[in-house]
């Protein structure tokens, strides 16, 4: 029997790690570490960051693994986003194959948490659904890019008793579901937030959440959209990739 | 100048914290206890356990304070939460202005996450606006019922590039949205997800999550909604409370 633990590191601050999520990263004998892109090397500096401050000793090995590139989606993003899991999932079952010996215990270090805009649970459960491996699997919460956001802002999520919608900035630049009054954006390439410029809303946003290089804007999104444009731009020229997040609320008349 | 941390410790598992809450903790020169009903006494518990456990030295203050019950709301639900927000809002005043020498810290700890269907950064953002004390303070994510209760099923919240809603037993018996396909409740006393029997949904339940005690069923709502009934019932009257989340996700034809 081989295990896999999928950890949520949390989003950017290394003290947003949980202490169940340091206990099992002390289980791990390799660490798989996937990312892709520019941001690349920043997040995996912050995963090694991690490793260094909270795993004891250092008899565990890094195992860095190319993550294969979304092909163009020519309009079906879930089909394009299962062709990329299934293209993973043959990396991922390889690194278990090959780097993971029997009795063993890998780690998967997520961004954020594991259940939010994340592929590493379903790819490995597939794996294990297979039978082609003795796998078990454990899933670690961790904070996400969207706590950050409300806990940096202060802001509560909900109205009172209110509901909250998370989505993607595709999905909203699909439109907006009739009644819909708070919603969190996350996966933002294309500035969705500037269709509902003149609607009533008001924006709280964060880029870099719990990082050194975070940013934070709020106000009525009226008034800030083209601040948040500028900052967008300038950050992502800066660094060369950007990460951010956003909760939108609307202005109640 | 006083300091409010309003500190979110997770839901259930003591080892839910984050570091950097186990950090505020230490901050902290007195900690409110603020709780009521019949959960009371188990989450007061849990919240002195974990001062115990991760609080170095013992020269803290722990001050319990009634909270005030919810009138009833004559249907106005927000109403009724905004009168007893008032009303935490005086006592919370009272015990920063009585309890809290100047330069002190006080913190409070909130199950799951500040931002979360809680109303502490509310009150405390209220009375820092009164200006009626010179008063700080700051927010710190915990891991919500909604991430333990995925982690514990080791599901994805969301469908690929999907959109998530997380709302209320209460909002949830009104009526889904047109489009929604993914949907977690909390606070629901009703057993509202028994009005979707017959409507092509899957789900995953959890009671008491992250604790010795959960309760964890999952599977096509028409065949485990009576069964999740039964145990809700069971551990309600064995335990005198219940705080129980689940996500329904709509079965794909």
């Amino acid at each position: 029997m081989k295990t896999i633990l999928i950890v949520g590191i949390g989003a950017g601050n290394p003290e947003y790690i949980t202490v169940q999520a340091v206990s099992a990263l002390n289980r791990a004998d390799v660490f798989f570490l996937m990312d892709k892109g520019s941001a690349k090397a920043k997040l995996n500096a912050l995963r090694r960051d991690i490793l260094q401050r909270y795993v004891r000793g250092s008899a565990y090995r890094i195992v860095e693994a190319l993550n294969p590139e979304r092909i163009p989606d020519n309009g079906d993003y879930p089909g394009a986003v299962g062709q990329l899991n299934s293209d993973k999932g043959e990396i991922f079952e390889r690194l278990i194959a090959t780097e993971l010996g029997e009795g063993q215990c890998g780690a998967f270090l997520v961004w954020g948490d594991p259940s939010l805009y994340d592929s590493t649970v379903r790819i490995i459960e597939s794996i294990a659904a297979s039978g082609r491996h003795a796998l078990a699997y454990e899933v670690i919460p961790g904070i996400t890019s969207v706590q950050a956001l409300t806990a940096q802002h202060r802001v509560p999520l909900n109205s009172i008793g209110g509901a909250v919608e998370i989505t993607t900035g595709r999905q909203l630049a699909m439109g907006l579901r009739e009644g819909v009054d708070t919603v969190v954006v996350m996966l933002d390439a294309q500035e969705s937030y500037r269709l509902l410029v003149g609607q009533g809303w008001q924006i709280h946003w964060g880029a870099y959440l719990g990082t050194c290089d975070e940013i934070l804007i709020d106000g009525p999104l009226d008034q800030v959209a083209d601040q948040i444009t500028q900052a967008r731009h300038t950050a992502r020229q800066a660094h060369g990739w950007i990460m951010d997040t956003y909760l939108l609320k609307r202005i109640e008349p």
